[in-house]
Order: C-alpha cells, then structure tokens, then sequence
C-alpha cells in the first residue's frame, strides 16, 4: 500500500515542493532535514493515496504556522507537531489514520512526513491548497465546506491549545495570535476529516507532483539542460496544465516586513539588458501578484515562483536579496481552485487587491 | 446550605466589590444587571461555603478576561460564560459542582453569579485574588500550586478555546492574545480545581466580604455617616484588618491609554487647599502604587481604592475623570497574600515596580 519515500525522492520532493510553494511556505531545507534524521533512525514515510482508506477513516493534517523568517531565525525542533496531533485526537477522542499536508508549498510539505516517520503514519498524497497560501481558512477543504475547526496548535515550549471557531477566517484569526505568543512559529493540526471527505476536497496527488518536479530539476542539472523547460515538461499531464517563463533578471529591490505574523513586501526585478523592463512581485508570504511595468501577468491563485535562473533552485521570499539573478516563473492552478466559491476564498480580493483575476495561460508570457 | 441572595445582597455586594477592586476588575454595574435580569426572572444565586461541598467536589472559576476599558464601549452579553464552562467540562470530562470568582473586583465578582444564577450552579463565597489584579497567573491559587491550565476561553461569538499552558504566566500571555482577537473581550474558566484545594488556597469570604462593605456604605449614606469611617469600621475583624484614607483631592490629571489588552496610566489628584500637596497613582486595569508627593504610601498588593469623596461611591480606573473630588482609601491585604511566595506572583515587582513592598499600615496614613 503506497509507497516509501527513498533520501533521493525526499530531496526531490522537498525541491518541488519549494516550486510549488510560490515563494511562501516556508524554505523545506530545514524540515527535509528533520526528516532526513528520521530516515537515517531507520524510520519510514508512507505516501499513500487516499483512494487506499476507507472512506471513515479519520485523517488529521499537520503543518507548521508563522512567518517564514521566523523559521529562518528560530529553528522549529519538530517537538511541537506530535503534541498537536495528540491534543486533537484527545479532544475529538478519536486516534488519526493517516496525516497529510494542508498546502504542498515548502516546510509544511515536510511537517507531515516528519510526523508520519515518527509515529509511523501514513501520509496522504494530496493538500488543502495545491500550492502555498498564508491564512488557514484558504484551503480548498474550507471551499468544499470542511471546517477547520476544531483545531489544536502546539508550540516548542510544551503548550498546547484547542480552537474551535465559528467559522474558518475566525480560526486563522485567533490561531495567529497564538502563533505570534508562541514566538512567531507554532505547530496545529486542523481541518480533521474522513477518508471519503479528503477525496471530495483536497487537491490530489500533489506530494507525488512535487517529487515528479524535484526530480526534474535535478535530472535537468545532470544533462545540462534548461531547467525550467525542464518544469514545464513535468506539468503537462498534471492538473496543473501551464508552466512558463514570465520574466528573466536581476533583484534591484527587496522591501520586506514581519508584520502581523507574516512576511509581507514587494520585490522589484530588472531585465539585464534593457533595466527599464522591469517585473514587481507582491508577497503576503506567498507570491501574489507580478505587474511587468505596471500590467498584470500573473496573480493569485496561479502560482508565481521566483526561481535562479540558472540553476532552477527555487528562491523563497525570506531568501530573496539585491542582485540575485531570477527567473519568475508561472503555473496554472487546477480547475478546481478556479471555481468562483475558490476565488472568493483565496482569490485577489481575499489579499485585497482590486485586480481581477485572470488566468495566467491567458495573459501574455515571454518565451 | 448557603444563602440565597437578595436584589438587596446583590446591589450591597456589587458595591463593596468595586472598592475591592482597587479601581479595577471592571465596573460591576453592567454584571449586576446581568445578575438582576435572572433574579427577576425567578432564578437564584446560592452563595455557600468552600467548607460545604465534598473534598471531591470539582470546582470550576468563571471571569471575563479583557480592559475594562472595553467593557464600557462593548457591553458584554453574558452569552459567552456558559460555553466557557461547558468547552472546560468537556475537556475535563467532569461536571462542576460549584463555581467561584477568581478576583473578588467589580465585574468579575458578578460573572460567577450570573453563572451560577443561569445554572443553577452554587457560587463558593472565596475568590483567588481577595481584590482584582490585572493578570492570570496573579492568584492565591497559583502562589500555593494550582495550575491555571486547562482554561477555556470563549468569545460573544461562539467561538471556544482550550489552554495547556506549561505555567500560569505562559497561559495568561496565550489567552490575553486570544482576548484581544475576541475584540478585547472574553469569558473564561480556568483553575478547575477539587473543594479542598479550594479551601487550601483560596481567601475566603470574600463574597460575604464585598456584600458587608457595600451595606456598611449604603446604611452610611443613609445615616449622614462618614463613609470612610463606615468601611474601615465593616474591615476590622476580617482577614483585611486596616482601612484607612490616604488623601483627600480633586483629580487633576488622567493619562490612561488601552495597551496590549490593559487600561494602562497614572492619575493625579490634588489636595484642594494646597494644591502643591499632590497624590499620584500608576495603574495597569487596578490600581498599582500610591505615591505623595514622591513618596511611596501605599502598593500593591495592598488595595489602593479610589471613592467619591462624598458619597463613598467606587471610581472605576475607566471612570477617572478631571475634575472628580475623590478620596483615596487603602485596605491592607490579608496575611496569605503576603508571603514571599504571594509577593514574587503578585508584589510590586511583579508589576516592574523598583519600589519595595511595605504594609500600607507601616506606612504614614493622613487622619
């Protein structure tokens, strides 16, 4: 029944799912660490599908909650994730079949592996985003009416908590403000589910597309070939139909804050040759919008990914810095997070931003 | 068993728990017609003594957590308290027998009774701070090793949360954040406790305290009496056994701002004859240090209580006001607040004062 994660999948894996994070997520290299060390104590993560449960078997999601540069400063000790997952199973008084991602962007598609490794759980192939996005009520469970509560947070100091929420953007409210007590980071388990209800609402097989892009890369390096024709090829095929290259140059601006429990800022790039070409991405965390001199080419919830040109290792927000040389490039989400009940939830009114949406495929890219 | 209070005993207790909250604990006047509402509905409180229930007995405490600052401009409903009880019933997995304050101050010595009174609940005639105090963990509970954890905490909207905190201190830092995302505001249940360590740790009596105060100051207005002679007169021979005034002045200065969830200032009163002769009072939601001139007459954890200086009447620190003729009255703190123990959870350093504890008796009273 599903398969075990080998260290070369793991890496792969953590890469892709740094491509998928959109900037945001969180960078994995830490989490793919901690689970690294569950693989060399000879333990095991099993992806499954979640086609393999019967339909009442409870899954809990795992995943870390705070600002990426937090995680950067404050090394999450993964102590945290095993007392969420209990004090939710104490509190429902039911024990968890499987875990699984609630978004495949970054650390939080590795929280869920450390977790299946240690306790010996299996983790499901799918994620509540298809991608990463900063607020726990923009999840594609929320969209299809699972609530997220009740939730349980943890932090690496030994407290725990409980949230039950009238709704799921009252839930991200108050856990945030336990986040931010905690020290900017926390551990939860939230959006608690059967079997059949993750079939109905999750994004599938995103834990496989992640590894499936990773791996990519990493065979694109080898042959010295382009890496984000290389991406491209990967997604076709998938629920994710687009990949392509929007922009190519150098950061000349990086204006970033820590603000309200999260990583918020713009980047500026330049083309090399001709600097008044220029690309400016808006970040909640995760990439929202890129405007090319002024004009939208790409916006939430279509993944915009900032990624070395010339390597195709992906750059997350809290790593982008002056001078880096950056391709930006697009993904087309799945259909099902396109529908309107999906915009309303994690479209760009749900950040604020008064530009409509549009497909990706359908604004102008550069070869 | 017990007593069953009058509208009398109701007003009486409202009363004497607004001098006991030392300017803070919120103005008891809106939870007193939270409380009447059920009495005119038929309802009863029922006031006993720890010394009544069974050893076993569970003991759960109900208060409202926020400024009360914010109480004034958002009346609380009471709705929220009975979720409180049930999320920390549910939790526990046990029923109360009885509930009790956790600050014998203003507001919340009525909140238990209006549980109580919605209930059916018997309220035990104790609290665990023998005043009010700003924070969770400053209780004679907590001093002699009672775990505030698990608390509930509920919102006017139906939300629920669960605290495990590591220590008293991490769980009032978790559920201030918590308060202030419910809108400033919040109802909570923590120390759940068995009777006996009821009667080990809490200051007893205090309810049957607050009542005798209030009817000492209504007999004095009704008598033409003084009603600071009154108060200290209904003080002696309780576990408080000095009332004295510090000052007599007309209120000059207010500078109060709502911060981090607490109504934080100083008030300045002026002696009307000579108006050099000046009293300062620092206060985080009560009132926290009494300085003459500089000088240092009063502090906590003794009580700092400001009245209207003809009537007696309690002025709330939201209430402080330019202008108000006010005497100043201090009560000394029964002996179980004053250990080191009790001074390290609750004494002047507690609150960032550099300022030694001294009793308000050792230090110079004006007549």
């Amino acid at each position: 029944m599903g398969y075990a994660l080998t260290f070369e999948g793991l890496r792969d894996l953590a890469e892709g799912a740094a491509v998928l994070g959109t900037g945001g997520g969180g960078d994995p290299y830490i989490g793919r660490l901690l689970v690294e060390q569950q693989l060399k104590a000879g333990r095991t993560v099993t992806i499954i599908d979640a086609a393999e449960l019967p339909d009442d078997a409870l899954v809990i999601p795992s995943a870390m909650m705070g600002a990426p540069t937090v995680f950067i400063e404050k090394l999450p000790s993964g102590a945290g994730n095993i007392a969420a997952l209990r004090a939710l199973e104490a509190h429902l008084g039911r024990t968890a079949a499987a875990t699984m991602p609630i978004e495949c962007g970054g650390l939080n598609s590795m929280m869920p592996l450390l977790l299946g490794a240690q306790l010996g759980l299996p983790v499901v192939d799918a994620d509540g985003m298809g991608r990463a996005f900063p607020e726990l009520q923009m999840e594609t469970f929320a969209v299809y009416g699972v609530s997220g509560s009740p939730m349980a947070i943890a932090s690496d100091h030994g407290d725990t908590g409980i949230i039950n929420a009238t709704d799921n953007r009252r839930m991200e409210w108050l856990a945030r403000a336990m986040t931010i007590q905690m020290g900017g980071a926390s551990y939860i388990s939230d959006y608690p589910m059967d079997a059949a209800t993750v079939r109905r609402t999750a994004v599938p097989g995103t834990l496989t597309l992640a590894r499936r892009l990773g791996a990519a890369l990493r065979q694109a390096r080898a042959e010295h070939a382009d890496p984000f024709q290389a991406l491209a090829a990967a997604l076709s095929g998938t629920l994710y139909t687009h990949g392509l290259v929007l922009f190519r140059g150098k950061v000349t601006d990086v204006d970033r804050k820590t603000v309200d429990g999260f990583a918020r800022g713009h980047v500026t790039l330049a083309d090399l040759a001709d600097p008044r070409d220029q690309l400016e991405i808006t970040f909640q965390n995760e990439h929202l919008v890129a405007r090319r001199n002024g004009r939208v080419v790409a916006i939430v919830p279509d993944l915009i990914c900032t990624l070395n040109s010339e390597t195709g290792t992906p750059v997350t927000t809290e790593a982008l810095s002056y001078g880096q040389r950056l391709t930006v490039f697009a993904i087309s989400t799945p259909d099902l997070m396109r529908t309107p009940d999906a915009l309303d939830c994690f479209g760009p009114t749900a950040f604020g931003l008064a530009d409509p949406y549009t497909p990706v495929e359908h604004l102008t890219a550069v070869p």
